[in-house]
């Protein structure tokens, strides 16, 4: 158990860029409570996972800066925000928390592979830092974030006076509602997205395109200690993710027959 | 343990794009042996891990079809191939194996979390398939596949065989070098990236811009059972991965606090 500090200092970042109003509320509920540097894409990036820019450069600018709130935009992925912050940024200052989100739109169960919120929590475990990332499973503009509001906090208090293990993270993820029945840790649901390509006519005659659309289907509605069954009852998921990838269990079957 | 089949059918990705070498090579050793699916991103997409493409339609042509390999060029990233192979291309055809590669550059330990060709084998898996990623420990473009060769086939009808369980795939990293010393089961190991961005000044005067550089650190290099250390020591590298991502050891801490 670390100590709980008194003004933690929080690096942030997101996947829907700096101006997006998830971003925006978790600077008016933590900036009271902490120091924070966000460090974000200056436009939207949805579905970037752990994306890296190989091919160009990356430039950041400050956009804003007071007493406890620095705001840089940079033309990166999540995850380059959060290497040129830790590289650049933060000056040898120790980040207590690096927090992704709040994400427009649901990042439970396989949806996390996708997910750039995701990948600054991703990151920020890679590099040696607690870490969370937040969603909402609302895509619409004008969600409501008000019911968030003492989970973030409590939240993020306690992921940095708890002590996440190395490698390890924590994927938030809160449900479409008024009021939420309380916390739930799980583990990650099974899913799948089917009829994901919607082909449309070029309307030059060009052919036609397709877009990314689709349904998720839950493949274990029943099992109620995955992340989609605690959503689906209007419970907060937390769901701890560790990076490690390997498939432990299969290393001696593979031994034998590799 | 499913049977062999006579001749198996295989969809294969890359993140390097459809002209790339190390698809090339793929198609060459395979294509004798198997009926190929090729959807794979027009031109290179390094680093794109599970990126999807969210902000733009997505449009693919055939630029190849002879008996038994076909090979389609595609707009989007590689998880976006996967996606509308499954979707639209299979055609009701069932995949005996998703091959993601052959990457020019190591995928081992962190590094597959920033992988497009592990973003193929990901997503294959994800979809319910046996999933395969094939990278060379060689950035050259010169570099020489060769060695690969009785490898990546005896590897991919062995990943058919044995019947690999949902959620999982196999991360194949290849030394570079002239001779292996044989294949080994592996652990994805632990290392971080430093001095990631490399400032640079803007010859117009604008400021600066950063590239995304740095060097790899092996946080364990004396731990024999990872992937970074078969790598080292001329060993092909196989690490079943699973995608299942739950820290389940900090499910129970986790109650107690939250």
């Amino acid at each position: 158990m670390s100590k709980r500090p008194a003004k933690p200092f929080l690096l942030i970042s997101n996947d829907d860029g700096y101006q997006a109003r998830g971003l925006q509320f978790l600077i008016e509920v933590l900036s009271p409570v902490a120091d924070l540097l966000v460090v974000a894409p200056e436009g939207p990036r949805s579905g970037s996972a752990c994306r890296i820019t190989c091919d160009a450069p990356i430039r950041c600018r400050c956009v804003s800066h007071r007493r406890g709130l620095t705001v840089y935009a940079c033309t990166g992925t999540p995850v380059d925000c959060i290497k040129l912050a830790v590289d650049r940024l933060l000056k040898g200052r120790v980040p207590d928390l690096i927090i992704g989100g709040i994400n427009h739109g649901d990042n439970a169960s396989v949806n996390a592979h996708y997910s750039g919120t995701m990948g600054v929590a991703t990151e920020g475990a890679i590099q040696g830092y607690p870490s969370i990332a937040f969603s909402i499973c609302d895509w619409n503009p004008e969600a409501n974030f008000e019911p968030l509001r003492p989970y973030i906090v409590d939240l993020m208090f306690k992921a940095i006076s708890i002590g996440l293990p190395p490698l390890t993270c924590l994927n938030v993820n809160f449900p479409k509602a008024e009021k939420f029945r309380g916390v739930r840790i799980c583990r990650m649901g099974s899913s799948r997205w089917a009829n994901e390509m919607q082909q449309r006519k070029d309307p030059r005659g060009n052919g036609h395109y397709y877009w990314l659309v689709g349904d998720c289907i839950d493949l274990e509605p029943e099992a109620e200690d995955t992340d989609r069954w605690a959503l689906a009852h209007d419970f907060v998921a937390v769901t701890p993710v560790t990076f490690d990838c390997t498939a432990y269990g299969l290393i001696e079957p593979l031994q034998k027959v590799l």
